[in-house]
């Protein structure tokens, strides 16, 4: 199931093919494409190098899928046990050297988690990425320091049959894939004044 | 001039290519591409689709690229000159509909201007974003609400000649690039322990 970006200037195939599903296939990731995902993430750029990103991954029956889904929120339940990775990323808040504070840990996080799902399109996957977990639950079963915020949970996996998914979460599924007018997005000369 | 990723598994060429340059050609960037790389920011996910981030774009030569020229650091202002496109990129703290904090607001800010730079990257162009700017100076020039937060500044370019910068600047420029080691990156079972 295909839900290419409705775009008006047309943009890399990639990030027009990307999107986040709720159904995925019980095929297992090849370790070597986990790899280059992975490594991906690793050459994303960060304020002084700091690389502020680390990541847990638990493949389908491992003790850390299973405490990564439990860490999930109700709704994500729903649909994210079907996937046969779960990631969670975290982010160092202040810097190693100075232990000065990082105002970009979460921003190169973010970044990291894009470069994350650009290999992972490439290499025929889909991503999920997912706001709703408990931090707490996740920090204690993986004795994560207080150095870190738990950023995101991501979800990896070959795209499955949304008939898998019960009604209400297929329509979500199916749901169109909408952006604001890029008018409302880029500016220039003042807050608000239409770039396009 | 080259400077690719050396990587252990291999990535796509695009994340590969791409660094952050501190020299830039003169050269004109392309309305069109400018309209493709602003779309491919637009088309990153977020949290409930939010899309919390904002960008400022001034061509070289407008009052909008001297204002973020000015505010930037005495560091970056040595280089981001040249640049033929400056940017500031904004995100919003809360949700616009409830009005509750975005605790994802920089995360997704983040992995927006990662897909700005892989479709610049695409279009043969170099994406270089800095930490290192006032953002009170950039709030008062360009009047950004108070539910913004500046997240970052952007040059964007055609490359140049690192024959351009003084020798300090050309040594920082032509300086190796480096990432951590994956194992101490991705983790798995608990917090620390070696994934790869």
């Amino acid at each position: 199931m295909n839900k290419p970006a409705k775009t008006k200037y047309g943009i890399h195939p990639l990030l027009e093919s990307r999107w986040s599903p709720r159904f995925f296939s019980e095929k297992k990731i090849e370790k070597e494409k986990l790899q280059r995902i992975f490594e991906a993430a690793q050459w994303s750029p960060s304020c002084s190098n700091e690389q502020p990103w680390r990541f847990i991954a638990g493949e389908k029956g491992s003790a850390t899928f299973e405490k990564i889904f439990n860490g999930l929120t109700e709704g994500n339940k729903k649909w994210a046990g079907l996937a046969p990775l779960l990631v969670i990323s975290m982010a160092r808040k202040n810097f190693i050297a100075s232990n000065r504070e990082n105002f970009h840990f979460l921003y190169d996080t973010g970044q990291s988690a894009a470069h994350l799902t650009f290999q992972a399109t490439h290499e025929g996957l889909f991503v999920h990425q997912m706001a709703g977990f408990h931090a707490d639950m996740m920090r204690e079963s993986f004795n994560i320091p207080d150095e870190f915020t738990v950023a995101s949970a991501i979800a990896i996996g070959y795209p499955g049959n949304p008939d898998m998914l019960d009604e209400d979460e297929k329509e979500r599924a199916m749901a169109e894939r909408k952006r604001r007018d890029l008018n409302e997005t880029v500016f220039t000369g003042s807050f608000g004044v239409i770039w396009e």
